[in-house]
């Protein structure tokens, strides 16, 4: 058996020195291979599922996905038996729990407008929101967004979630189902998105979303771009309905650089850095779960395709 | 005896109503009052030592500041036997524990650089920085330091603090005194400065200081304004010595609106906001240290005038 990492050289040889150490039975292969190696090859790393793939790795039993989100792999039909594995090293776990509180606390402490005032050379205070009295909802319930919640605790605001089946988790109201969705909205005054890409998700955060939040609800927008009418997020900033947005994810990415929401004063945008797969992590998490499958198990991240996530 | 609040109306009716559920034995004085009024106060509430408050107040027993810092008081050599006492209400701490992280995750995150692609519309990743490679240090062990350092913890960073006299804080590499500032700031990647403005501190981030830190370090400013050399803080940005700062003091308040600091691509900047009194958790202390003060205990948060702190 091979496997046949794709991603970028730098990270590529930080696995193979991992695999060399715990997994020396492996062929390793990275860079441009021939068609006679592909054919061997049972386990792949990717960001995107390659062109062809199907025939050119006719041994193919598992994809490794080299991020978190895995909705570029659901829209292509993997065929039946290919398992599918997101990455869960925990690198991408620490870097979104940096990435939310960074944006929550910008939210809670209006730095968007300080950011302007900044921009003008306007030296007055603003009016402060506490943090207990600023009901923070996530979406998600997820690795991330478990670790986002965890992350949040300390300071102190009212902590909610939505996911889509019901869940308990110490300390967080939560709703579920489409039934719960609009009372969760209306009681999140920051609104966190860390929901995969599906097709229920697929345009999710549109106008009447975004009408049953509170009056100037801030909103970090941190699943896929395609969940948001980017359109309708404007008009909610311009009505005053959203009072600021901290996003890391658009439609398209990259984003037109003329695109209105780059510049937009109540909007901080970031080009999709809220994590980055960390070889380290990752080749440890590659060694456990080839590790599992070597035993017949499941893989830790296995994606169930029929749910998207 | 009497309680005189000379902040402003809104807090000072919150106070007011603390005072009469808690103590309802003082007499509660605030806005505009007689010379008649003025000398029975033994208590006074204010951010800036009013003029002529030593023949004004001849009865001043304690003086309680509003907020934390008290180096507006100390310059005015306050009589033999009048108390000072700053602030150490909760909200205060937290307000300072929400801003210190918000700055820290800016830099870690490059924050100030994906400001400046966004006004450009520049959609790009820049190189990942791990918390567990980036040292963060503490000046000031303090309340808010201390608070500072709880606050960081779950994060990862390496952390170390100096103080003026040794200290040992579980997890966190301590240094004392001049004979160690030196080493401490070598190793500090993120600076984090919260002393008191004493005549020690009075111009300490000059040159030489900025110099003695790693290339390419970065700043969050939170103690006062005259700590801080600021044209020698603006040549270390430009020759890239110091890679950004966050910083929420300057010399002076207000910055002129064309000072270059505001516009600095490196440097994000709010106009004095890391912390605000909250009126209930001031209201809650106040009556806490008068109880003090009656059983004749000495008060939480009193200055020592001779250290400045």
């Amino acid at each position: 058996m091979s496997f046949y990492s794709m991603i970028d050289a730098e990270r590529s040889e930080i696995i193979r020195t991992a695999f060399a150490r715990d997994l020396p039975e492996v062929t390793f292969l990275t860079g441009e291979i021939t068609s006679e190696q592909a054919a061997t090859v049972r386990h792949l790393l990717c960001w995107q599922p390659p062109e062809d793939f199907v025939t050119r790795f006719p041994q193919l039993e598992v994809i490794f996905c080299s991020g978190a989100g895995v909705d570029q792999f659901l829209a292509r039909n993997l065929p039946a038996g290919v398992k599918l594995v997101r990455m869960t090293e925990n690198g991408i776990l620490r870097m979104m729990q940096e990435y939310v509180v960074l944006a929550v606390l910008s939210l809670l402490r209006d730095l968007p407008a300080y950011l302007e005032q900044a921009r003008k050379g306007e030296w007055y205070a603003r009016p402060v929101q506490r943090a207990e009295n600023r009901r923070v909802g996530v979406m998600g319930l997820g690795q991330l967004g478990l670790g986002a919640i965890e992350a949040l605790r300390p300071f102190g605001f009212p902590l909610r979630a939505w996911a889509r089946s019901p869940r308990e988790i110490a300390g967080v109201h939560t709703f579920h189902g489409e039934g719960q969705l609009n009372a969760f909205l209306h009681g999140s005054d920051i609104l966190i998105c860390l929901l995969p890409l599906t097709p229920e998700t697929t345009g999710l955060i549109n106008a009447p979303f975004l009408a049953c939040l509170p009056r100037a609800a801030n909103l970090v927008l941190v699943g896929r771009g395609d969940q948001t009418d980017q359109q309708a997020l404007l008009d909610a900033l311009n009505s005053g309905q959203i009072a600021s947005v901290f996003m890391d994810v658009t439609s398209p990415e990259p984003l037109p650089s003329d695109h209105p929401l780059w510049r937009h004063p109540n909007v901080i945008l970031t080009p999709h850095i809220a994590c980055v797969t960390d070889a380290e992590g990752a080749a440890e998490m590659l060694v456990h779960n080839l590790r599992l499958l070597a035993r017949g198990e499941r893989p830790a991240g296995e994606v169930d395709i029929s749910r998207g996530y």
